[in-house]
């Protein structure tokens, strides 16, 4: 069986199965996609042991009991009539896609993470090769985005972009679009070909067509600089099931999911809970308590799903190796930062203006006179403290409390 | 030895000590006030047992090695001549406040969790009582607060007052300010006297004055209607040591602290931080990831040590009994929430105008027969489906996806 055939079996099964049918899906792992594809059609009997294994394979990785084939291939057989798989690879390869397999070198293990929701095949369209896992950020949220999501969301795609990473989310309107735009802003479009696309959109319906309408230039210019995939073949509806299995390819394709804008309910949600379901990272930005977009990302954050990011170093901290929180931001330190406490309490005792006697500064700070000797001096060395004919008093001025 | 007693001779040590001095309250706590008095002021010796028992107390409870009385006392002796704790406790009296001891009933034995940096007593102001820790709730922030922050500080804490909680902040401006305001609001002036006090400012001056200068009136304020407490005694300046400890006994004092508002560095983040020390709960207010004043609480949540919240019901839940999580917000119910699989899909192939065949529907959702009749007859008890002489169609539009 030559990988063609294999090309071919599976870009049928793409249209004769729904994403996530997961009877179908235990069929084709056991059968292989040229086999099951036969059974489906009726042009070789499935048999007891390998139906037996399909069973098995069902119950374990997705605890259903198969009702037999009968039942499963009821909801197959209507599609069948339908089937051009051959030209539905015409018709991409003509668009400049393809359709990307499990057997190919280029398949992304990532998505085999799904286990039994793993997709059949991902149809593609652009030159553009997926990057490493480790190298894919999806960032996503609702399309009724306010300014604020819409602006972080530039700036945060922007900065991913430029720091090489690749920005995934669904191509539609509102945040999505503004993730692709800003991911798109962050290189230049001749370094592309065999560098990692800036941005990809996993999208619910066939890419033979742009969808939603008003994001055509931008999908056209994601097809042309980056990459479009989807798991349903050409002329397939984006349906409410598939935009929420969808939502499942985006989490799986990246090792972090950033969920910028989301109502109390909202699609983006769902890729949220696909991406922890996964063990894969899970960010949300914070916003105004005041904004009913944030309000599920507050939801997030409160019930512990996801990390709060601000910015594009926070993501990049989150995804490194380690895991680990990075340096603090660059803030102006105060003159009391690392002060043990008795030199803390002898500084708030030191004069602005007149100068103090030793004396004077042991009663106000209540301390001992070898603390507050040996705490002048290393005061004197901090600069916070200066000596004078009138005695002691602070170097500089000081904000009080 | 009588209750006065005890009061003047910890009224004395206020004066005497810092807050927090570690070695001071061991040798109150292995002597008691009378006693650590005069062992301070000459009049007696501490004895080699007591000093070991002290010297053992030092060690457990704090890992500090005690380097016997002269070197503490020489920081203690300055400020014995100014010593005037009859006079102290006039003045409060007069005031309409006093000395609140360990040894009274009405003691808060929250801030005993602060073991040796517990409090020698409270200076109060007021004629309200402390309600039980439970009740209790900080709501912190910068003094150069936003309008974001003030708006979302008044909401908070008048709806907490209105709820019967009593709301504690430090008096400082800012957010702080606003959150004492909007607490008195939240009651009747004249339901005080027994009830729970809608606002306690915890200062780290004397209540002789009322600090900063431009609260006085909202000091005042607090002072009729809720409490005003401080460690130091009447005439001690608010210095930044202070400001420091005295964020520990807002910490200590309420079940939970809100940090609504703080930079990066904030002394907000101090308090937030003793809160986490003692085993109380933490949350913080989510804003904008361009506002400064946000910074301190996205990293609170960013490092897991605090809870996200955005209003009083969300701090209320945090601080119940079994600190569950409440019930989902009211938001509209989509027309497919809790649909099956296949019901769903059967919907998304539904016609909006045209009607469907079985058979059509078959081929469009990718279902069997049965599905499909089974999937119809519940469809159309919720209301969603529809049959007609041309066959079945969608009981209302939908927005898409």
């Amino acid at each position: 069986m030559n990988r063609d055939d294999v090309r071919l079996a599976r870009a049928a099964l793409t249209r004769v199965m729904e994403p996530s049918d997961l009877p179908g899906m235990a069929l084709i792992k056991t059968l292989g996609p040229w086999e099951a594809m036969r059974v489906i059609s009726g042009h070789e009997q499935i048999g007891t042991v390998r139906e037996e294994a399909l069973a098995e394979l069902l119950l374990n990785e997705a605890g259903i009991r198969w009702k037999g084939l009968a039942e499963a291939a009821e909801r197959w057989r209507p599609r069948l009539r339908d089937l051009a798989a051959a030209r539905d690879l015409q018709v991409m390869g003509r668009l400049g896609g393809g359709l990307l397999i499990p057997e190919d070198e280029a398949w992304p293990a990532a998505v085999d993470d799904l286990g039994l929701m793993s997709p059949i095949a991902l149809w593609f369209r652009g030159s553009a090769r997926l990057p490493k896992l480790s190298d894919c950020v999806s960032v996503v949220g609702s399309r009724d985005s306010s300014a604020y999501g819409e602006s972080v969301t530039a700036d945060l795609c922007h900065s991913l972009a430029v720091r090489g990473k690749t920005v995934l989310s669904g191509g539609a309107y509102g945040i999505d679009a503004a993730a692709h735009r800003a991911a798109l802003s962050g290189v230049e479009p001749g370094v592309c070909g065999s560098a990692a696309p800036a941005t990809v959109a996993v999208m619910a319906g066939g890419l033979d067509r742009f969808y939603p309408a008003g994001n055509e230039s931008l999908l056209r210019q994601i097809a042309d600089q980056g990459l479009l995939l989807a798991e349903v073949p050409p002329g397939a509806n984006p349906t409410r099931y598939r935009f929420l299995q969808r939502n499942r390819l985006i989490a799986a394709l990246s090792t972090a999911t950033v969920v910028v804008e989301a109502r109390w309910r909202s699609g983006a949600l769902s890729t949220a809970h696909h991406a922890a379901g996964l063990g894969r990272q899970l960010a949300a930005i914070p916003g105004s308590v005041y904004s009913a977009g944030s309000a599920g990302c507050h939801r997030l954050l409160r019930e512990g799903a996801a990390v709060c990011v601000t910015d594009a170093e926070e993501v990049i901290e989150l995804i490194s190796a380690f895991g680990v929180l990075g340096p603090q931001k660059n803030a102006p330190r105060s003159d009391h930062d690392g002060l043990s406490t008795e030199d803390l309490l002898l500084l708030d005792a030191l004069p602005i203006r007149a100068g103090a006697s030793v004396e004077k500064l042991m009663t106000v700070a209540g301390l001992g006179s070898a603390a507050v000797q040996a705490g002048l001096g290393r005061l004197e060395l901090l600069g916070l403290a200066r000596r004078s004919n009138q005695g002691w008093r602070r170097a500089r001025l000081q904000s009080g409390g």
